[in-house]
């Protein structure tokens, strides 16, 4: 049988906006998604799930009440759920996440930057 | 408050020792762990749960029953729950992997390359 590989960047081609991640890969309840940052996200959090944010190339910041996280190309951060955060992109930053299935990016806030959920590339 | 990045090279060269998955963060019940693979592993599989194989450096084959993916820097696959499998690297792999806590890297077979769990660096 014929096995395929996911390829991060044949992924990451296929989409160009921000803010607004797509699903690649599905463990367990688990998804895994890619997104491209840039700009200033909104103040959210998520009440009920961890976060885990894996830079694959560029730069993120992730911003806190009480201070911030400055993640480079190979370099993670697990925002606990409930902790308030915004990220940040000072240039174009791809960023793969880890969360279960049915997240969404603004939490409960209010945004115009909330995305479609769940859309596979 | 100061907050730290994962840094993964830096998590890596914590280690030497092969097939010895090293906990470097959790996120809900689930952990991500970093791991060096060089040769053949044993067939196993995890009955209870998906795995995912994330490679960071190097490259991977996942050998199944009927067939094999290979995997790349910047490739990942995701092994379904149940699914014999055996991971062949015939140069030193990074891998990047994301599994429930408490997955033994053997499943339930009897090798002596069974790791201690949960060793977090």
């Amino acid at each position: 049988m014929q096995y395929s590989a996911i390829n991060f960047s044949e992924k990451l081609s296929k989409f160009s906006e921000h803010w607004s991640p797509k699903v690649i890969a599905q463990m367990n309840d688990y998804q895994l998604k890619l997104a491209k940052f840039q700009g200033e996200f909104v103040w959210h959090d998520h009440p009920d799930t961890d976060e885990v944010f894996i830079v694959i190339e560029g730069c993120l910041d992730i911003e806190f009440r009480d201070g911030k996280v400055s993640l480079a190309e190979g370099e993670m951060y697990v925002v606990p759920k409930g902790v308030e955060h915004k990220p940040v992109a000072y240039q174009e930053c791809k960023v793969l996440l880890v969360e279960p299935r049915g997240v969404v990016n603004t939490g409960e806030a209010d945004s115009s930057l909330k995305a479609e959920n769940d859309v596979w590339i």
